[in-house]
């Protein structure tokens, strides 16, 4: 966030009022001065979540259903949601706010073991009390770090383990800081990667007083044992910035250009929100603090596909069972929030071609609008050929590019990037992609350990360790698939036995569908081919009378290998499972429960599936985890090259026919693309014509040029 | 193939020879020549086969060393591999020709069970013979349909069964041919989707004789009953050539520009052989009528990485047990060929871009050279972020893209396309990615049971049924990483149990390695992150001691579903493991063995490892197993869209640091990207600004744009 105050640019438009619509600014200063008005004047409060309390869905479908009929959907009053301390205290408070009515409809304080999400600001503040804190310059004093030495702090969540540490017990909010320093050659270079620098000291602060509770100091070696301090020891930097490179110089420039614009249109339903079409495809974007980019009533030719699409939550537990590395275990989005975390995104940076950028506004923790602008980018792209077809007989080659459309969001939570996208074909496919990206959460390791393997990580520098850890993404797929009353199936391909008259050869196998009928977590197997589809039993595919579907195509993931005794594991109620089917509830939209910091398990998706629900209703969401065990690599290190997962939502038995029959052809006077063979095709003259840097380019840019050798 | 005789273009650049250069058209010509000079003149060579005999490796490594080097790397002789057929009949021959002394080392008739691949003249001519026979006429007259339909035959590779069916004995090479029409109703369209118009009647022919054997009629209901032929039903067609389709008219153009020209360039190390360089890598592109596209002696930055990568076979079995059906098992690599079944790819459909086009000369019936030109396209892409971080105090954002070389190939099997590819990416990551395309091979079925879940396949039109199938391809690696003397292991992420001094919260994990000792068939395990990895224990890595490796990141099939019994297994011999690890012995380049068409096996990857080889000696071929359990959708007719698979070979421990740390960050003023947004950001202006046609995208193309809202 860039911290500047909200402006009303795109007031210019007539803001409309819609259930979905981001909270606006007026909201938020609103939702603030009610809860304000609740309290004696000399209550400061210190404001974590302002958001959308979003409709019941009992409220909420039919209005959009009228809305797309074009029929008067109603109103249906707003409502902001607030999660807010009293400034300095642990004093922890919910609250429902009616922005229609101006009345405050709940406000309540909330019990132990429920600690609110961290912020920018409170990392800042965290960071700087312990560095100012005497006990801590006196550890730090006796590393006898060289003169100059800037040292710097990344607070982290403390995570739980429900014992008396020192003379904390965690059922108060923490932080756990792991030290860094810049390069002590280059200390004022503000963008050194501290990272390559970990220190052994780690302070544990109370972030809502700033008091310092302890300092721990971290072991260094192969096992748990906590040696003392001793002077630092020079080690090599290992920077990521280009000024510290020596940047490679021949990779040419390659430009995306959209010479008639672009293919999508982009409208506000709300003064924030927007309603994006592109290929027959039609859905509702909105942003919020927590989960970030979410869709809404997402259609592909008016027909109903998902009505809420959102990643929501993450867990990230490490494998260091040594303390304090026990307890570190991130929930981006709950501890943190993948909307208030996201990047600014920079024309011609983080996306290519032509781009529409989507803002947002948030709220800071004094209840003030916070603009955040560019935290969804939105452009197309080519992605290879999506069908091809050659008569061998004619020759005739149809062949028809696979064009998709993206909406990118970034967030940074402290040392790590994710790069979170939607993106949507031109076949009714639906993809979710995330790119793990950014810096390892290192550690300090005794310089003599470098060449020796470790138990826990990798040594990915001299002094370094990354530690082993998993990553878990949770995304929520509320489906109205062909309309709501859906099903969840996952299908078998089974062997047929041998029978004299139906298998005589051994060769026949057949599919065995098997229906989710209670909610509970399942797994993939791909020695069955199992795969789950969501249907609709009551629509009936026109060719072949099937029940249509979209399949969810999930990739395999190793289940958390914390024990089920453990607070990792209690705590990632999600992680156990590549699926999780529950019956649509109010409320349960994160699947690691509403307070994942510090919390204790209980509250999220494993246990609201444990109720056993039946499905029989048809209300089911689809909870789909995905991610990596991260055994980093060197190569990971100083920055590590994107480790990409993909999600994928395909139809089947949906539509009637290839839904993408009609997209035109690949041609090459549309493409305009360039052959760099040339006339007489001699390599000579082609690496001539290179070198002289791309005049071909130019030369054929006017679609002059012909195919074939 | 376009059939014009292989001109001499190429040789305007002086031709090198090199032991892995292709044959050229003179060493085609001259090894035919060879051949039939061995026999009486009124000997007819069929030629099946005349391609590069590589020389061994113990002869070719030390050459490509040397040449690396700028030492004089000797001479090597030149050798062709031919298989052939006296025309007309099944006396099948294989010989070996040294081009250099221009000599017929060895030429030895084929035993019983060893038949060649198909070619385009024979599946042509067998088409024409059956169709022009009084008994497939007799039959398809009983099928009264409609005045003026074009009744079209596909010709299959026969399979196998061991039985003797009617008086026909598999040891007999022969094809199984399915019938279709092109829509009754427009019968003059050349490319009218047949495969919406399956016939019930299946002739088998002898393709070498063009004898008819016999002719089969296909079950068309739910079972193995054969009713007997009754007048064609009317049913609809289902096109997929544009000027059937009601065309989108909103998807505007997007180009990709390289005004400086592309990045790589490439040079001749043969008449016919390229070496591509491109962002630290080089590597060799061969060609031949089997593999098509193979990579030699691939290096990253001078560093070997792998001695020879290709695609080895695919194996495709059906899941119809019926007769005829229970034989459908195609091997399209073995049974037809990648090289000689290439798409000639036209400029600005296949690929997008600054392309540069690769062409092959191969074969003909007669001996006699081929141009196949544009076989394999060479470009660059983008793929998005490759890396990026933000430091949040200074709010400082790297960005790097990830830039990809790709080298695509596309073949054309009768109804089917692969689009198969390697990818390249500035990060030492190589992936290969097979996408699958094209129309489903279908069977006719019982009109009145269009609407009635099939045990064996999906109903994908009406009257038409879309068989389920499983695709499997093997990739064959060939390594020497950081050297010759490499080592496959595979590392398990596994819990720690608790222990009260070292795992007290339960919630530690740890790696542990397994080195494959000897050939066999291997297979993943997500439940324990089980990552395949090539390694070098003689080469340490810089920085943390570790032997460097690639990772080997294979996606999860369905191992073949065809019992052990069942011909399908036992000739699919790689369709059992997702990883093959053999020691490397000459000649075994193929996983389902050199001769597929009709095989019984016991010749190919699954035969080899059984060996149980030690691979103490450090020359592993590494083969992987990858592919999809085909359960056909509506969604896939009448040409489906792509199933995508990749695998990826990525650098773990291999450098000293993330490898693409060196690549310029991405910045606007290269990309030149287009804000959609416009200077007000009002939704208004830029709609408008959208449907004047991209003026904006000129008006900005020029860089002036500025990033944010």
């Amino acid at each position: 966030m860039d911290g500047k105050p909200a402006t009303d640019r795109l007031d210019a438009s007539r803001p409309k009022v819609h259930p979905l619509g981001p909270l606006t600014a007026h909201e938020i200063t609103q939702s603030a001065d009610l809860i304000r008005g609740c309290w004696p004047h000399d209550i400061d409060c210190h404001f974590k979540v302002i958001t959308l309390l979003e409709p019941a869905k009992v409220e909420l479908a039919p209005y959009l259903v009228a809305e797309r009929a074009g029929r008067d959907p109603g109103n249906i009053d707003r409502r902001a949601f607030v999660v807010y301390y009293f400034r300095g205290t642990h004093n922890l408070h919910e609250a429902v706010v009616n922005l229609t009515t101006s009345k405050v409809e709940s406000n309540a304080r909330l019990g132990p073991f429920m600690h609110a999400n961290g912020d920018g600001e409170e990392i800042i503040a965290v960071e700087k009390a312990l560095l100012a804190h005497p006990d801590v310059q006196a550890e730090i004093a006796k590393l006898k770090l060289p003169k100059g030495s800037v040292v710097v702090a990344d607070p982290w969540i403390y995570g739980s383990d429900g014992i008396k540490d020192g003379s904390f017990y965690d059922d108060k909010r923490a932080m756990q800081c792991f030290l860094y320093m810049r390069d002590p050659r280059n200390p004022s270079e503000l963008d050194s990667c501290h990272y390559a620098f970990p220190l052994p000291i780690s302070p544990v602060v109370d972030p809502n007083t700033l008091e310092l509770i302890r300092i721990d100091i971290l072991p260094t070696g192969l096992d748990e044992k906590v040696k003392p301090l001793t002077p630092w020891q020079t080690a090599p930097p290992s920077e990521y910035i280009p000024e510290a490179q020596t940047l490679r110089t021949d990779l040419k420039p390659l430009r995306v250009v959209q010479p008639e614009g672009a293919s999508f249109t982009v409208e506000n339903f709300s003064e924030l929100g927007r309603l994006i079409r592109w290929q027959k495809w039609d859905f509702k974007v909105g942003f919020n603090q927590r989960e970030g980019m979410v869709l809404y009533d997402v259609h592909y030719d008016n027909k109903p596909l998902f009505y809420r699409l959102s990643l929501s939550d993450m867990a990230i537990p490490y494998a260091d069972p040594r303390h304090p590395f026990h307890r570190k275990a991130a929930f981006d989005l709950g501890d943190a929030g993948a909307g208030i975390m996201a990047n600014n995104l920079q024309l011609g940076c983080d996306c290519l071609g032509s781009i529409y950028y989507i803002g947002g506004i948030l709220a800071d923790s004094y209840g003030k609008p916070v603009n955040m602008p560019n935290v969804i980018c939105v452009h197309e792209q080519d992605a290879g050929i999506l069908w091809k077809h050659t008569n061998y007989r004619t020759n005739r080659a149809v062949v028809v590019r696979n064009r998709e459309l993206v909406l990118q969001t970034i967030l940074t939570v402290s040392n790590y990037e994710y790069i979170l996208s939607f993106i949507f074909n031109t076949a009714g496919d639906l993809t979710y992609e995330a790119r793990a990206t950014g810096i390892l959460s290192t550690q300090p390791l005794d310089l003599d350990l470098t060449m020796t393997p470790h138990p826990f990580g990798t040594v990915v520098h001299p002094g370094v360790l990354g530690g082993f850890h998993q990553h878990f993404f949770s995304l929520r797929i509320d489906p109205m698939v062909a309309g709501h009353g859906n099903t969840v199936v996952y299908d078998e391909a089974v062997a047929i036995p041998r029978d004299p008259e139906l298998n005589p050869h051994g060769v026949g196998y057949t599919v065995r569908r098997t229906e989710v009928q209670s909610s509970g977590g399942y797994d993939l197997d791909p020695s069955t081919n199992r795969s789950f589809k969501v249907i609709n039993p009551a629509v009936r595919n026109a060719v072949n009378g099937a029940a249509v579907g979209y399949k969810v195509m999930v990739p395999p993931m190793q289940a958390i290998l914390a024990d089920a005794d453990s607070f990792h594991h209690k705590r990632a109620e999600f992680a156990d499972h590549s699926i999780y089917v529950t019956r649509y509830a109010e409320g349960e939209l994160y699947a690691g429960g509403l307070y994942t910091n510090q919390s204790r398990g209980g509250t999220g998706v494993r246990s609201w599936a444990e109720r056993k629900d039946s499905l029989a209703e048809g209300d089911p969401v689809v909870w789909v985890q995905f991610g990596i065990n991260h055994i980093p690599r060197v190569e990971d290190f100083p920055v590590m090259p994107v480790e990409t997962l993909r999600v994928m939502l395909r139809p089947v038995n949906f539509f009637d026919r290839n839904p993408a029959l009609d997209v035109p052809p690949s041609e090459q006077e549309t493409n305009c693309s360039v052959n760099l063979n040339g006339a007489n095709g001699s390599v000579e003259a082609r690496l001539e014509r290179m070198t002289l840097g791309g005049e071909d380019g130019q030369m054929r840019y006017s679609c002059a040029s012909h195919g074939g050798v």
